[in-house]
């Protein structure tokens, strides 16, 4: 089912997506039954605006100083490829020890205030009506494990348990590169035509599109509508609730 | 010159205008000569951001649970409208005392963080610009000068001093309402007609539109820029630096 398996080892884990309520991995491949591949930061839990502006803390610490919307316009890609791009827009250069300094300060700044985020509407829903419709899905972030623990338990997922939970860790290039969704597709075992992909931010519609995913987009990030539907988001919702509301939209068809 | 004089008390503030470098304020009326007023926090000052997150601490601690982003999308509003509407979506309901508690409640929290914030790139460079050619402004904020005060100390501008400053506490109804920008041009004796207002926010654009201002948008305050241009933008620019570098697009010709 898996196509190419690039990394057979990883065959041990396809039992993973039994615990997410698919009866079979076939259902998943067929046009009816998609699976579904999140986004972690904005599109589960709200915590974009907490990581913009540790980031900006972070880059100012180092000397760098930005506006911090051009932080947010660039949430959501590899912790290193948004260092990159905003010193570019800056014209700082950083040895790569510096950028990995920075990424650490920004963690740790990130990681005193992780206990005000919290889950966004209906996440905790949305994953649990997926695993009762026996819809497949996995978590695909740009984060570390490290840092996306916290927010993986507010979710009430084990990443030590049967979930796919695919971190920055696992793969070579984070978003908007597709590796985290074309691993994340292949962890459940279902083709990534098949997959519907949900993320917040522009770097996960054109991740999907490089994927050959469907994207749909949630605001819950904060970009605007229109800034999401050009990067290619088939439909865009509000929050994880009300892409729940309207999952047939996406082909879930209600549970019967 | 200026239109109505509802506020002769006013009159005295006249001279205002000859501070910002107005050599005569019927050159504000002529269509060569426009006027300029501001919003503060996202369009002169980097404390969006900052705000939203005081906004949800606040409303956090009240009991409310709001995703960040919707508090995003308000912000710009008066505090009092924000805090309604607010309440609305999420169906509490809240007494006009504990409306007020928690305006003070998010001036706190947020005048905590005051000092890590920043001007905006190019927001000194444009008033004194636009004083040099002699052009007026006058800055018109949703907030109260109390609030404002740490915002114009860093913009080197004297709220006590000659310049036109319009805060929530000298109008009944701040934005989207026009009163804020209707005073501010009155203050500079021009005609609102002639005057050009600067903000981020949908909110800015709305009260400029239903005071017959020219409204232009800065993204400094997070907002797509879809979003402005459909609450009627005439131009939006990255911020006050790319503003000033366009100028001439919106009215101002190059001193000389």
């Amino acid at each position: 089912m898996s196509p190419g398996d690039r990394q057979p080892a990883r065959r041990e884990s396809e039992p993973e997506w039994e615990a997410h309520g698919s009866s079979a991995p076939q259902r998943a491949t067929s046009a009816g039954h998609p699976a579904f591949l999140f986004d972690l930061d904005g599109t589960l839990v709200d915590s974009v605006y907490h990581h913009v502006l540790a980031w900006r803390d972070a880059l100012e610490d180092a000397g760098v100083r930005l506006a911090v919307w051009r932080i947010h316009r660039r949430i959501g890609m590899s912790g290193g490829l948004l260092v990159n791009a905003l010193l570019r827009e800056t014209g700082h250069r950083f040895t790569a020890e510096e950028v990995e300094r920075l990424q650490r300060a920004h963690a740790a700044i990130y990681a005193r205030q992780a206990g005000d985020v919290r889950p966004l509407p209906g996440a905790r829903d949305l994953l649990a009506h997926l695993t009762d419709a026996g819809v497949p899905w996995a978590i695909a972030t740009s984060g570390k494990l490290e840092s996306a623990r916290p927010a993986l338990d507010m979710l009430g997922i084990d990443p030590a348990g049967p979930g796919a939970i695919v971190t920055r860790d696992l793969v070579q290039h984070a978003k908007p590169d597709p590796d985290l969704f074309l691993a994340a597709a292949e962890r459940l075992g279902v083709r990534i035509e098949a997959a519907v992909v949900v993320g917040d931010s522009v770097w996960d519609l054109l991740a999907a599109r490089r994927a050959r995913a469907l994207g749909v987009a949630l605001l819950s990030g904060g970009y605007g509508q229109d800034e999401l539907e050009r990067a290619g988001a088939y439909r865009v919702y509000q929050d994880p609730a009300d892409l729940l509301f309207h999952l047939d939209e996406v082909g879930v068809r209600a549970i019967g």
